[in-house]
């Protein structure tokens, strides 16, 4: 807990406002012109810490000792083989990596500090990175743990007493997604074609659908998780193992198509509403960096059964913002919402996920599914907003919106703790380009 | 068509009731005791032929000029670098390799039959031979488009006249499966524990579930489809286009705990219930070789969309069965049906999965859904044959099943054709191991 109460100062120039403080060092996939093979770099204020640069350091091995043998993982274009190395590693790294850029660390600060060489090759500005898939996802899977974001979209099906399904409240709620569709943040997302029920449907009509551009296309303000150590086949992981298996989080927006999700989605769940694209921030927070910011989840008043019972503390005490873009210039920050507003947590919906036997993998991405907090200010989706889309929301200078249009962009950000002790995502951002 | 018109015959000796006649020669993943690292081989009679033993013939490059300067992907541990070369590649080397293994053939016979060396290092015994998991799938999807096994299910459920949804008819129903339990024939499965509602509830009373091993743990008899070649994120595939993107087809057991299911499914599809395990097939029949073999699918009397409008001739003609043995060695075949009965072809589920830009990668994997006919000894899960467990399926010697019990093994077969024109998937096979 020391970076919240003994802030670390570094040698380099930070904006104290910066989201890469020393206390995080998100770890993400870059290239630049004079390395274009993706390999790993490590965000700090307005820099990009060039990992495959900092590897080849005459004294990498006896600074970075615990890793020194694994050093080529940063030449990799993913974070893959570096998260494969567990928790303990990932911790250790950050901790050196620490030790290396704080002001007054006598035994680590002269590794880079005052030499111009090496910190021309291994420091370089942000501005001039380009950002890249952090990891190769194995599997992505997308649970519905938002409390608040599923009560309100069953109050709209169902009304406020049957809001919730008989199973919500006993287990976390998930579905498969497509994990060739995740992207980058950065990355255009087109607006998908599909079948759609025009609406309303003419009574005693069979109901006769057509194919067309989405025409409520939405997003949805999630947390995600990836995970750093497999399970075999057939093996469950405990809920209090859980951690161990986790690499880092990142922000993360499941577009959705809600017009094909109503007609396609009973019995078998969400499929081409979904899978055109997931958008995930590009720079991994390690689960370390996210230990001062644990808080509770949503109280749940159901007894839940044995396997699901794990630490009060498992959620994360983290401010969630998006802002909604117009291409004509407006923009307003159209939801606040604490990342705590969950009615499970990860290590549970891991705990679920492996009670099978089902086996996770090293990249292995988990959406904490859409959240919302209880406030009209605090909901994770122009569905809700528009209260499935008989209201307008207002997103600048009189402009308004009820779903995406053509050329709107929607920004997720998210950040903990405050000044030297900030902790934050940077952004996940989409711009949303015509249906072809 | 020639090879059912004017069987081919090989100077190896295949036995004409086998599977892997020279008008089949499906391509696998083989490991042996010689060549412990997992490499591509092919399957002919009782043979297998080591490809990459095969690559490194001093006259492959000749021989096999169209394939020569790619002959690594044989060395591969999965077979999708060679799936990734496209369809034309695929036709000339299982038709190069009919013309070596052909008696009469004046100008490549000779490559193989007369040299005793090569003919030991490339013609293996498959008994002597590992078999892995053939391909690296990306994302595994599992359809839905056995009519009369959604019928079926939907009756139970719901009533003759309500059994289908409203869309069933219009788009090809599918969901996003899991990739990394997809395990090879002869692997076993453990049966899954998890939450089950016990049935049947008390009236009035709070639904509380149990966690506890799966009581109703059934398979399902299906037709997988592998993606050759990918299309990008935002580019659909059309229905015209999809069969060049097919590499080739295989067995799948879509094993499914259906007392896990009834309570987890609502309202975003079937989740741990089915991501324990998928077994296929180990031997992927390229689609060429399924060629002869196409009939038309079941009527569809709903005007599906333009998007889905395909050939008429799309689906297999394709003897399927399951053998259902017990541990005390009964044993029974409780199922043969015909791999046609399919409200809609892989190609309309390709056109369909990719109508919103969802990107296909090469070693993707589809499954067809349950494929059951319209005879009560054509049921292609036993949900179905037990009437959702209220009637028992015999297995041969006074034995009964409703659902699997530990140490029963589940065998699905599959062929088309006869003779020395029969293409077969040998088997794809699995047995239950106690939950843990």
């Amino acid at each position: 807990m020391a970076q919240q109460n003994e802030p670390l100062t570094s040698w380099l120039d930070i904006d104290p406002a910066s989201d890469f403080s020393l206390a995080n060092l998100p770890f993400g996939v870059i290239s630049t012109s004079a390395s274009p093979n993706p390999h790993v770099g490590v965000a700090v204020g307005s820099y990009v810490l060039d990992m495959k640069e900092l590897a080849c350091h005459p004294e990498f091995y006896r600074v970075f000792d615990f890793i020194a043998e694994h050093g080529d993982v940063f030449s990799k274009p993913t974070l893959n083989a570096f998260a494969a190395l567990g928790r303990p590693i990932h911790k250790q790294t950050r901790s050196r990596l620490q030790d290396v850029l704080s002001a007054g660390n006598s035994t680590y600060e002269s590794f880079l500090r005052k030499d111009d060489y090496w910190i021309s090759r291994i420091v370089v500005p942000a501005k001039s990175v380009k950002l890249h898939l952090p990891v190769e996802i194995g599997d992505y899977t997308d649970f519905y743990a938002g409390y608040h974001h599923a009560f309100h979209v069953g109050c709209m099906f169902r009304g406020p007493d049957n809001a919730l399904q008989p199973n919500y409240t006993h287990l976390p709620v998930g579905y498969h997604g497509r994990a060739s569709s995740v992207v980058v943040s950065g990355t255009t997302v087109r607006r998908p074609r599909g079948q759609i029920l025009p609406q309303p449907p003419v009574e005693g009509q069979p109901k006769q659908p057509i194919t067309a551009p989405c025409r409520r296309l939405d997003f949805e303000l999630e947390f995600g998780c990836i995970i750093a150590t497999p399970n075999a086949l057939g093996d469950g992981v405990s809920v209090g193992d859980a951690e161990d298996h986790i690499f880092g989080y990142v922000l993360l927006n499941d577009w959705s198509a809600r017009d094909i999700q109503t007609w396609e989605y009973i019995p078998l769940g969400p499929f081409n509403s979904k899978n055109f694209a997931t958008s995930i921030s590009p720079w991994v927070i390690l689960a370390d960096a996210l230990e001062p910011f644990r808080t509770e989840a949503l109280e749940n008043k159901t007894e839940v059964q044995e396997y699901l019972k794990g630490e009060d503390k498992a959620v994360f005490d983290i401010n969630l913002e998006v802002e909604l873009k117009t291409s004509d210039g407006n923009s307003s920050t159209i939801t606040r919402v604490n990342a705590k507003n969950l009615l499970w947590s990860f290590p549970q919906m891991i705990a679920h996920h492996t009670i099978g036997g089902c086996p996770m993998r090293t990249g292995d991405l988990l959406g904490s599914g859409t959240i919302s907090g209880p406030g009209e200010s605090e909901r994770g989706s122009l569905l809700e907003m528009s209260n499935g889309g008989k209201k307008d929301v207002a997103v600048g200078s009189g402009a308004v919106r009820r779903f995406l249009e053509d050329g709107d962009t929607v920004v997720i950000r998210g950040f903990a703790g405050t000044g030297s002790g900030r902790v934050g995502f940077g952004e996940c951002a989409g711009t949303i380009a015509a249906a072809k």
